[in-house]
């Protein structure tokens, strides 16, 4: 590991896998579980070629960058874009992940045509982290921004991805029937879904989804919750194993 | 109650609900679980207009019909549809319960457009209940009539249903992203989902869906898992609590 200069409201944490460490900037949005859920639902191959659409910190692709060929990493904001960039320098990753700084509602002045095995997208709707940007007004511009660009997300997610590519997103439950209709309407079928409850007996608060372009309908496997705490409050052993031992973000 | 006369292979079982009877044809489907727990997913009105699609034994009505104003309940087959109407009969509810046989992809042909406030279908997935019929040969079957039917039902609820009215269904998770879809394709959107579960950690065998005809997309609520058996085997108490304390059928 490289050793960053860290700038104004930066902060380093460790991310409990293979020694590596993130940069985040407690004014922005910090990676949370969900980030964390989504990286590790796939089953890759070795050989994906992996796009990230808003990657934010860039913690998905640190967190697979071992379990595949290459990730590409766009991210809206240049200054998360900026942060996600300097995370892969000092991780030592600049081989494997590529972080550019673009809109991916412009995907097409990005990136080729069906030119990865994988899409994920954790679209943003997570808590402010900290800091002077109010928790209200951080959650609204949250919820605007996942009205605003689910349909935006699916189709980007078809450009990039070739025939038989999967599309993985995590997101709220509550958006489960919106999503499932536009992935249809872009030759796109949910095969995998995965619900997170806090806990046994409470609703889900986050779905995982992993769809495949071009399969036929039907045939989706829903598959045990992924429950993420115990009764006693203590994180279950599924999470542990997924989330490092000593994890401090959610 | 009336004192029914069985006809070869049928059975008498008690309800466990409001000292209610069910006749039933041991080389047909029998009611299960799903059924039962379909009856009591909806939160009716008092004043609610229901219709049953493919109402087998006319089990949902029997069990439905004290929290209604009225319910009409379609079926295919001649024989299930005599003893559905003969378990009317029995249980004293002609006032309330119109069985009729007939087709419901032809349901213009049966019922005015418009004029339910919930329509609830358990399309026939169930195994068989016993005798000569081969359970793999039912299974089949079944597996067919989902395939072939699952656009007609979706089809027939919506002519069916007033403006805002609902419709509720219990149906495969692995068919979930194509009923969605449907749902959407007739102005229906689901508001409410809930998995059934064998076990806390075991995957969903069945889901449990309310749409809402001329709804807005989203805010889609996923209810907690209902859970069917506890660690030990044993019903949970919220199955126990549907289901009745000493109900045989599953």
């Amino acid at each position: 590991m490289r050793t960053p200069s860290l700038k104004e409201h930066e902060r380093l944490d460790d991310l409990m896998r293979s020694g590596r460490h993130i940069i985040q900037n407690t004014q922005e949005f910090c990676f949370s579980l969900d980030a964390v859920l989504l990286a590790h639902f796939p089953a890759f191959s070795p050989r994906a070629r992996v796009l990230e659409l808003g990657t934010g910190t860039g913690v998905i692709p640190l967190l697979i960058a071992d379990a595949v060929r290459s990730v590409d990493a766009v991210e809206l904001s240049p200054v998360m874009a900026d942060i996600a960039a300097r995370n892969v320098w000092m991780n030592e990753l600049e081989a494997k992940i590529r972080v550019r700084q673009g809109d991916y509602r412009a995907i097409r002045s990005l990136y080729a045509a069906e030119s990865f095995d994988w899409v994920l997208a954790n679209p943003p709707y997570r808590p402010v982290c900290q800091g002077e940007i109010s928790r209200l007004q951080g959650v609204a511009r949250a919820r605007h921004e996942i009205t605003a660009t689910l349909a935006d997300v699916v189709a980007a997610a078809r450009y990039a991805l070739r025939y038989g590519g999967h599309f993985a997103l995590v997101h709220l439950p509550e958006r489960l029937g919106e999503i499932l209709v536009a992935l249809h309407a872009h030759q796109m079928e949910a095969k995998r879904l995965r619900f997170v409850q806090p806990k046994a007996a409470k609703a889900p608060n986050m779905v995982l989804i992993e769809a495949v372009v071009g399969a036929a309908p039907g045939g989706l496997r829903v598959a045990p919750p992924l429950i993420v705490h115990a009764a006693d409050g203590s994180y279950t052993e599924e999470i542990l194993d997924i989330y490092g031992r000593e994890g401090q973000a959610e």
